[in-house]
């Protein structure tokens, strides 16, 4: 199965190697994060696409000096919507409609069930909310890169507030969930590339009620 | 590319046929689940699976009726730790340095780090945490099916209280976040099944700094 085969092979590569992926595989890449389901489809989120060497070293202090952000080709910051507003709401849902050429009212009811519901709630517990969907494409990203062969590492260790400004992320109603850069393993440099991949006991893990 | 034609064939089933998933099948998705990557490793949150047919039907009601949680033949319900102890992050790394035959202490400073930084936040802010982690492994389950072939559909909608206190997951220091019911769609009768895959606009979904 390729996605259990995908999923064995990638590990959270510490050590890369400066071969920049090509275009078309991190198209693939950002495809499979734009396929993610997420809450009432809202896609709560942003994927801010970084190539640029220069914005990439400013980066790499912020992510406490990992070289991951330097030594691949591509950095991608997942932002989520810092609050659920009705503007954003009827937008996803306009656009829905137009898009399966259904009436503009279509969705009106179940909109304002969602917006009797968000749009009470502080902006924190939405904005919890929306990083949840983009988590569901982040891992949806990781799963792409592996089918691919292409090395990502997974990264929550960042100033998320410094990260903020420096994309001037607040002016677009956004705040970093977490990063995600491309590139190839340097095998020979890397300490964990050999080590065996561990995860807790299945009974740990599970619970069957049958 | 799999990933990508799983994801396209996928939707969220609104109307299952009855038709049980074989278990291997199912084993297969919750190994993608148990293969996800998480924070530091942590996979701070525990899959339950549920077939019992009588249990299903106590949690329909308490996902405001969903029928998918009764048509499908399996309910996966994606819990995550309520907090973070020091007793939970010591039993991940003892057994990480057990099973890459390392001394105990190993992970010690990585392991103080992490302590430091969890144990003097809010129980709230680590189930937070926790949480997106469990967003991971759902969205690795979710893609999973698609490549099976099997359906399945993410659910929110349910009163996450009532569920806990159902599956007596308080007492496992848990808190349901998300439930996967995993089936056959109904292609006659499911509504949903012919509309249009909408996303969002991919310049709103994405910024390119080259």
């Amino acid at each position: 199965m390729q996605l259990l085969d995908a999923l064995n092979w990638r590990y959270a590569t510490k050590k890369m190697n400066g071969q920049p992926v090509p275009q078309e595989k991190v198209d693939k890449i950002l495809q499979a994060a734009y396929l993610a389901p997420t809450s009432s489809g809202l896609q709560p989120f942003k994927i801010i696409v970084i190539t640029n060497a220069e914005l990439r070293q400013k980066i790499q202090p912020i992510a406490y000096g990992q070289r991951q952000i330097v030594d691949g080709s591509h950095v991608l910051v997942f932002a989520a919507w810092d609050n659920y507003t009705a503007e954003r709401i009827d937008r996803v849902f306009s656009h829905t409609a137009a898009e399966r050429g259904l009436p503009a009212d279509t969705f009106d009811d179940y909109k304002n069930r969602l917006k009797n519901m968000y749009l009470s709630r502080p902006a924190n517990a939405n904005f919890e909310h929306a990083a949840r969907q983009a988590y569901i494409a982040f891992g949806l990203a990781i799963a792409a890169a592996a089918e691919l062969r292409v090395d990502a590492t997974p990264m929550e260790g960042f100033d998320n507030a410094a990260l903020d400004e420096l994309l001037q992320l607040p002016a677009q109603g956004l705040k970093s969930v977490t990063i995600l850069p491309l590139g190839y393993r340097d095998s020979e440099n890397d300490w964990l590339v050999n080590q065996k991949k561990v995860r807790s006991p299945k009974d740990e893990l599970f619970l069957q009620i049958v």
